[in-house]
C-alpha cells in the first residue's frame, strides 16, 4: 500500500511531539492545544498524559522584556514582551566571572522545558551559574500582537516566526541581561534540546561573541535538503523494531495493506473501530494509520533502556514489548488483531484505557507546522524495503501545496542552509567552530540528521548506542543506567573545559 | 571654539566619501548625486572630477538576480532585482574547483567598484578564478520599489537597507550561482574595502559555510560603541599634520576662531568668501569649516607617499605639501591666508579652479546617511588637546533627534555589536574565526577603528605605515612602493594559502 501524501503537519508531527514530550504538567499552551481541538501543536491525544509525571524542584523568578518584531529592518512594526525565567540563586556574580547558563526555548512554553531540563538545574550549583530559559517567540507568553489569536491570525502577523529572529532574541536578551547586571565579562553557555538543540548550536555559530559553547541536544540540524538519506527517519524507527524481532517488522510492514482491504470492505470502518478499541467510529482509514504510525515513531524516540513516563508510561525497552506481543499473540490471531496487541503497550501500558481518542483534525494552524511550511523544511520518505512504513516519496510540490492552503504562505527549503550551513558541515564546523557538543542517542530517529562524529577537538560528538531522544538533558533519576551517567559527567567536564578556557584567556588583556 | 554639534550626516560624509574615493567615471549613482544637490551620497563638489581617471581594462557581464526584501521574516514584500557583474573568462570550471572571487559590494553603484578593485581582477586569472561583484541593495541599480524615488520615500521604504539584508542578499546570490553552475565544491574568497571589507569580514563570520576566507581591507569594524576611545578618529588625521609639521598643526587648530571672528564682523562672510574665493557668497561659517575639515580627513585619507588621482588630482605625500605651504607662507602672511594656501594644494592643486563651490546642503536623504542613523551609528569626538579640529563631545540625544529629523528613525547603537560582535573580538576571532585578513594603512584615519593585530595563524592583521584608506585593492600601478608592492604579494599568498587547505581538506569526503 502506498502511504497517501502526508501534509508537512504529517511530517513534522513527530518532530513537534519529540520536543515535548517530556512535559510534566498541562502550560498555557498545552492547556490551549489540549482545549482546542483545531491545534495540533501538542497532539491533544498526548497532552492530557503529562500531568502525572514528577516535578523537579526548581525556583526562578518570570520576568519580561521588550522585543523588536523584526531585529533585521527598522520596519515600525509593535513590540513584544519576551518572558524568561531567571535564577540567580547559585550565581557567583560578575566579580568573580559567574557564568550564564542559557537554554535555548523552543517551539512550546518555556515553563513546560524548564521543568524538564533538569540537567542544567542540578549543575548550576556546582558552576556558580545563573540560570536563565528565554521563550521562543510565538510561544507560551511571548506572542507578539498581544494575544495569540492575533499573533496566529494569518501569514502576515506569523511572518516574523523564524529562527534567525528568535536567535537575535537571544541575543539581544542576553547583551542587555548582562549590562544591567555589569556581568559583560561573565561567559554564557548555551544548551537546547530537539529544535532548541539546533537553536543552541546555530547560536554558538551566528553568536560567537555572545556564547561561548553549546550543549546540542538531539539536534538534527542536517535534516535539511538532501543532506542525509531523505528515508533516514523512517529506516531508524524500522531498524528499532527489526533489531527486535524481524517477524515483528514483517507483522507491521504487512500491516497497511490489511489494513487497507479491511477499511474498504463494508462496514470496514466500522469493524475496524471495534478491532482498535476506537471512541468515535473511524472517519477514513488514514487517521487510523496516522495513529498507529505515530506510536511506532514515538516508541523509537523514547525507546529508553528502563521505564518512562516521557509521552507516555512505558516499560523500559518498549519496542522489545511491543515486539513480544506482536510475536507472541496466540497462533491464530490475526495481522491486525496482533497490531492491537503491541499498540495497545503504547498507548495503553496502565490499562486504563477504555477506548482510544484519534487526533483526527491534524490540520490546525500552530506554531511549529507554520516553522515547517517556512523554514523548516526537512524531506522524509518511506523506502520500499528497509521501511516497515507505508511506502511514500517525499514531494516537494505536494508539501508546497498544502503550505499554501494551510498558512497562504511559500516554503524556502534551502534557506536553512544558506543561512546556518549544513552541506559541508564538517569542514566549516572544523574549520571554524568551537565548543560545541551534540549528543545524540542512536535509537533515536532523529539521531539520523545529527552530527555523530567528532569533528575538532573542541566540537565533540557524544553517542549512546542505546540512547534516545535528548535524555541527558532531563533530570538525573536513580533508575539512570551508567551511560548516562558518565554522559552527563562527560557533558560537565567539557562545559568546565570551555570555561577555564575562557578564564585563562581572559586573564591577558587584548590590546589593539 | 567649540564645534557646533554635527549631524550624523556630518560624522559620516568622511567615510562615505573615503569608501568612494576611487571613483573613475561619473556612473548612474554618481550622476544622480551630481544632478540632486539635495542627495550627499557623493558631495557633489567632488564628483566632477572624477572622470579624469584612467579606467582599468575589466570585462564582464551585467546579470540581475531576484531577491527577498526581507530575508528574515515571511512577510508578502515586492522583491527587488539585485544587479551582479560576474567574469568567468579566467574560471578553470567546477570540475576543477576553480575559485570564486567575491566583492562585497558599498555603499554605491557596484560598476563603480569594479573598476576601482583593480586587484582582484589582476590576480583572477593565476588563481583560475571567476569574479563576481554584486551590488549593495539600495544601492545603484539594485533598489527595490521600482526605483529610486520610491525606495528612499520614507523610513518605511527604506527599512530593509541594512547590513544584514545584504550579507543575505550575497548568500542567497552565491549559493544560486553555484547550484546553476554545478559548483557548489568551488570555494569563495571574499573581497571588500571600507564598508565593504567590514561586509567581507562580517559576512565571514556570519558565513564561513559560504566563503572560505575574505580580505577586509581599511574595515573599521571596531568603530562601534567604546570599542575605540572616541577622539580616535580625528585625532590621527591631526597626527597626520602633527608628524609633518607641528606649527603647521598650531596654525589649522587656532585658524577656526579666527574664522569665527572674522565671520562674525560686518561684512565677514562676504569677506571670507573672497578670501577663501568661493564661487557663492558664504551663508554660514558653518558652511566654510565643514568644507576645511573634509579636506583635511580626507587627506589623511589619501596621504600616499606617490601623486594619486584619487578623489583629488594630488602629490605624493599631499599632508607635507599642505604642512609646506601654510608653515612657508610669507612671515606677514595672516592665518586664514595660510589656511588658504594649504587647502588650495588639496581643492586645486591642478590651478585649473576659479572659485569654489562648497556643499551647502549637507541633510540630503541617501543610503549612507540611513545607515548611519539605523546600525551604522559609529560615535566620534574631537578633543581639546591632541586634536587640530574644532572640540566637539559626540552626543546621542542629539544624533538620534537628527536622525528622527531626517528620516524619522531611532538608531540602534548597540545593534551592530550585538549581531556582529566586536567588544571581545580578539577572543572570538581567536577561538572561533579563521582565514580573514585585515588590512590597513596607519596614516588612513580609519584605521583607529580597524584590526591591527594578528589575532591567530590565520586571522593576520597586515598594517602599512605609509598606507591609507584600501590602496592594496586598487590596480597596481608602476608607482607603487615597494612596501605596497609585498602586501599584495603576502595577501596572495595568504589566500593561496586558504585555497591549498580547502583543497586538501576536499580529498577526504565527510562520512557521518
Amino acid at each position: 500500500m502506498a502511504k497517501p501524501n502526508p501534509s508537512p503537519s504529517d511530517l513534522v508531527l513527530i518532530f513537534v511531539v519529540a520536543v515535548i514530550f517530556g512535559a510534566s504538567s498541562p502550560s498555557p499552551a498545552a492547556a490551549r492545544s489540549s482545549s482546542s481541538p483545531s491545534s495540533r501543536w501538542a497532539p491533544p491525544r498526548f497532552v492530557g498524559k503529562f500531568n502525572k509525571l514528577q516535578q523537579p524542584q526548581i525556583r526562578y523568578e518570570t520576568r519580561y522584556f521588550e522585543q523588536r518584531l523584526d531585529h533585521f529592518s527598522f520596519s515600525e512594526l509593535p513590540r513584544f514582551r519576551q518572558r524568561y525565567l531567571i535564577s540567580t540563586e547559585h550565581w557567583v556574580g560578575p566579580t568573580r566571572l559567574g557564568p550564564i547558563f542559557v537554554y535555548c526555548g523552543n517551539e512550546g512554553d518555556i515553563a513546560w522545558f524548564a521543568a524538564n531540563t533538569g540537567f542544567v538545574w542540578e549543575i548550576a550549583p556546582q558552576f556558580g551559574a545563573m540560570v536563565v530559559f528565554p521563550e521562543h517567540r510565538y510561544y507560551g507568553e511571548s506572542v507578539p500582537y498581544g494575544n495569540g489569536e492575533e499573533a496566529y491570525k494569518n501569514a502576515t502577523t506569523l511572518s516574523y516566526l523564524t529562527a534567525e529572529q528568535a536567535l537575535a532574541d537571544f541575543s539581544v536578551l542576553i547583551t542587555n541581561l548582562k549590562k544591567n547586571l555589569s556581568a559583560e565579562g561573565c561567559p554564557v553557555v548555551l544548551f537546547g534540546g530537539s529544535y532548541g538543540g539546533m537553536l543552541a548550536s546555530w547560536m554558538r555559530l551566528k553568536y560567537p561573541h555572545i556564547a561561548i559553547g553549546a550543549l546540542a541536544s538531539s539536534a538534527p540540524i542536517l535534516q535539511f535538503e538532501d543532506i542525509v538519506p531523505v528515508e533516514t527517519f523512517y529506516d531508524l524507527v524500522s531498524n528499532g523494531f527489526k533489531r527486535e524481532s524481524s517477524s515483528c517488522f514483517n507483522t507491521i510492514k504487512q500491516s497497511w495493506d490489511v489494513l487497507l482491504s479491511e477499511g474498504q470492505k463494508n462496514d470496514g470502518l466500522l469493524q475496524l473501530t471495534k478491532s482498535f478499541h476506537l471512541c468515535r467510529t473511524l472517519r477514513s482509514i488514514d487517521d487510523l494509520t496516522d495513529w498507529l504510525e505515530s506510536a511506532y515513531s514515538y516508541l523509537a524516540m523514547v525507546n529508553y533502556p528502563y521505564p518512562s513516563e516521557f509521552i507516555m508510561p512505558l516499560p523500559g525497552h518498549p519496542i522489545r514489548e511491543v515486539c513480544s506481543k506482536i510475536d507472541r499473540s496466540p497462533v491464530e490471531a490475526s495481522i491486525l488483531e496482533r497490531i492491537f496487541e503491541g499498540i495497545s503497550v503504547f498507548y495503553n501500558y496502565t490499562g486504563k484505557v477504555d477506548c482510544f481518542q484519534l487526533d483526527d483534525d491534524p490540520h490546525g494552524m500552530d506554531g511549529w507546522n507554520w516553522q515547517a511550511c517556512t523554514e523548516m523544511i526537512m524531506p522524509m520518505s518511506s523506502g520500499r524495503d528497509s521501511s516497515m512504513f507505508p511506502t511514500y516519496d517525499f514531494n516537494f510540490s505536494s508539501y508546497q501545496e498544502q503550505c499554501w492552503r494551510d498558512f497562504g504562505v511559500k516554503p524556502r527549503p534551502r534557506w536553512i542552509t544558506t543561512e546556518f550551513g549544513g552541506h559541508d558541515i564538517k569542514a566549516t564546523l572544523q574549520n571554524f567552530g568551537s565548543n560545541i557538543i551534540f549528543s545524540n542517542g542512536l535509537l533515536d530517529p532523529w539521531s539520523g540528521g545529527g552530527v555523530l562524529k567528532n569533528i575538532s577537538k573542541s566540537i565533540v560528538a557524544l553517542v549512546t548506542d542505546e540512547g534516545a531522544h535528548h535524555l541527558d538533558l532531563r533530570a538525573s533519576t536513580n533508575e539512570d543506567p551508567e551511560w548516562l551517567v558518565e554522559q552527563r559527567a562527560t557533558e560537565i567536564e567539557l562545559i568546565k573545559s570551555w570555561l577555564n578556557d575562557y578564564y585563562q584567556e581572559n586573564k591577558a588583556v587584548f590590546e589593539m
